[in-house]
């Protein structure tokens, strides 16, 4: 028997965060006060995030501890497995050799609990009542929803109103957590009611669901905030991914020549491929790591490296980052999740130093590769994954032309269930193409007056 | 760390299936040909099945090997993990410990692949190219679907009604498989016509949409019929989820006193309960196995044994089962699955014969069961799934009262993201409750003019 599945014990969880920032040749530049201009420090969040959060967003230490707490949550659906795509090989008649990690086992359904949890945990610890969040396509929301009912935490979530509309059911799913959901922008917050009087057929985005909860949040003592990428903590929490998909291939008695993830904001892809680049700076490794974007959100490969706001209404500190300009609404497209403007601090830096990769696909070829994989696999990718799904068939193709039998993992983060609307629509021939133009991008970006590093 | 998940590897997935009939003190009574009345021979069921298939609806071995090709396909993901549920314990505050097996890890999100895989072997084997069949609330099609991609098949899918409009979302996923799906009743078949002539605005059955596949299979040469449930055969498939579990049980260093799985036509029940039954039949445990069922459909709590038809037309040999009789049309509840109106004949036997036992649960309490389970525990269970955590609740209180610390094994068979439209129900207090008079259902059994055995 062929093995499809590369299992780990309990005994075998992570006990510990993995940093890349300790390894980076080039560490990330500070973050700048949204009014002065001037690096900020710590101080800036504390309104924002508890204390222990907001040390692991400064840390440059190597290994952070997962508390126990944590783990012991972290058991409910992890180890995840790993599997070999045996019926997807044959399908493609490649060469190479296809590995996935699968999130989707998760309670929620994606990688997004991997945070979610430790986000909760350290709240709760800190005597925080209520965690309010933005979430787009709802992986992130229905995870801090799930997480704060394991922690007895009130939560509430502004979801981008688009997603609202295209997935109801992701509504309920927080719902039945326990959370409150807002359909965003709203009429609650400034923030909402500025958007909505100069559009109020707004369809919504990250940067301003961010702007809505964030305002929420910093005018409740009693609340915090949470955000579900971008931030260095957040790509940490999601390490747990990799290093044990480094074990399984090791187990499998492989190292990926290639590991591909989906990228919105940054922690799914920091997620499964940190610990493989950790390998490649401190052990020489060469292990390509591919970040998969929407052609018509492609900040990584149009955008401009410069400072930027989180958010839309300007309300966060300025990060060095990949960005399309804090004011650029993206496409309706059906991968919610990677409708944000700009890429982690982090990840910036490292593209910026070529240290990783970065392509873009359209919503039409990412859906192809999705049908494909389900018929071959079985699972149902979110529209998300369908990104590093088409990534990884074009490495497919190319170890086909160059007759290389690479090994090619793919970070599959998440299932689609929720996500048969938009299945429904490609299938029926209707999925919608968006084309972006480089004059949209340019008067997108000539709007900032942010300073651009050197 | 206290232990949450029991996993197997790859190489302790079973080998075998687990006949329960070979151990059973009075064997099953044999099926009777719909006119004559007369017992029937294999030669019947030749139209519908394949032979290997019917071979295994007849066999009285213990144990069936599982083709290779079956197992490989099965690895996709099996084994299942088995968790205990700390969490859902210490919130009944019951001394009882609480595990549950989980299946739905898989593609579809529930235990029906176990058997669609297997059925669709055994088709392509014998040159079927296309499999008819129908689903309620869509678990079984989509698990087909699934399989008759995975075996180059074509799949034809009859959906009740009533399921096919609360959950458009499964209807895709069968599509996205490459299924065609029809809202039975259809004006396609003879029976749909029927149906539909007295009543235009019927909201389906089982029994409605097995009576339009039967009828067209039996007329496409090319074409088999596929049923998932009821039958020995489909029951026997799904043992592979019991058999795991024993040794998953074993992993934990305990037996359960209680083995509780929803039932619907007795495949999900049997799946789980006959290799902990067969430890009572040949080893003389004392493992208490409960069925639980709808209080809208309640066959086993309040139905007749006798031999019935398995459709509502007429078309099927009679079987000798605990029964409502088949023109019984169950109220619309969400658990679609359940919506059926006989038991399989193994398993009412085995009910008859005092060897197992069964609870029903109105919708409401399974809901509210379902809920409770999904913030303690994270998954969120499918309204099938429901009614055995309504039951196991009812024992966890029966240990509380008791002061016994009896360990419980629940079927988790499938997650809930496909219902979510009857949780946004539930959760608005808009569940409807659906009382069924002993009057109804003695005028739906007065129907009958079938055999009533000893």
């Amino acid at each position: 028997m062929r093995q499809h599945k590369f299992t780990l014990e309990e005994h075998e969880l992570p006990t510990h965060y993995y940093n890349v920032v300790a390894d980076m040749p080039n560490k990330p530049l500070p973050p700048l006060h949204p009014g002065t201009r001037e690096p900020i420090g710590p101080e800036m969040l504390g309104p924002l995030f508890p204390q222990a959060l907001i040390a692991q967003e400064m840390t440059t230490d190597r290994l952070v501890d997962i508390p126990e707490e944590v783990r012991d949550k972290y058991l409910k659906y992890r180890p995840t497995p790993l599997f070999r795509a045996h019926d997807l090989e044959k399908h493609l008649d490649t060469p190479a050799r296809i590995y996935y990690k699968y999130e989707g086992v998760s309670p929620s359904g994606s990688h997004k609990p991997n945070t979610a949890l430790a986000q909760a945990y350290y709240n709760k610890v800190e005597g925080t009542k209520k965690i309010v969040t933005e979430t787009g396509a709802g992986q992130w929301g229905s995870a801090l929803s799930f997480a704060c009912a394991q922690f007895g935490l009130e939560c509430e979530v502004f979801m981008v109103k688009l997603s609202y509309n295209q997935k109801p059911y992701r509504k309920t799913l927080m719902n039945t957590y326990g959370a409150s959901v807002h359909a965003s922008p709203t009429p609650l917050t400034e923030a909402g009611q500025g958007i909505l009087a100069a559009d109020p057929n707004s369809p919504g985005s990250l940067g301003i669901a961010i702007s809505e909860a964030v305002e929420v949040a910093a005018q409740d003592p009693d609340a915090k905030y949470a955000l579900g990428s971008v931030l260095n903590h957040v790509l940490l929490h999601q390490t747990v991914v990799g290093q044990e998909a480094v074990k399984q291939m090791e187990k499998a008695g492989e190292m990926p020549d290639v590991v591909i993830a989906p990228f919105g904001g940054g922690s799914n892809f920091a997620g499964l491929s940190f610990p493989f680049l950790g390998k490649n700076l401190k052990e020489g490794s060469n292990i390509r790591c591919i970040a998969s974007e929407p052609t018509s959100c492609p900040k990584l490969t149009r955008g401009q490296f410069r400072y930027d706001f989180g958010d839309t209404v300007g309300m966060t500190p300025l990060l060095p980052m990949y960005t399309l300009g804090h004011n650029f609404v993206p496409a309706p497209i059906h991968a919610g999740g990677l409708r944000y403007h700009g890429a982690g601090v982090v990840v910036s830096q490292l593209l910026k130093d070529e240290l990783i990769e970065a392509r873009a696909h359209s919503q039409l070829e990412c859906f192809e590769a999705g049908v494909t994989f389900a018929r071959c696999e079985g699972i149902l990718p979110a529209p998300e994954t369908c990104h590093a799904l088409a990534t990884a068939f074009a490495e497919a193709e190319r170890c086909k032309k160059e007759g290389k039998d690479d090994v090619i993992l793919i970070h599959l983060c998440g299932h689609g269930h929720f996500d048969l609307g938009a299945y429904e629509t490609y299938l029926r021939g209707e999925l919608q193409h968006h084309e972006l133009s480089d004059a949209d991008i340019a008067a997108s970006l000539a709007q900032l007056d942010t300073p651009v590093p050197a």
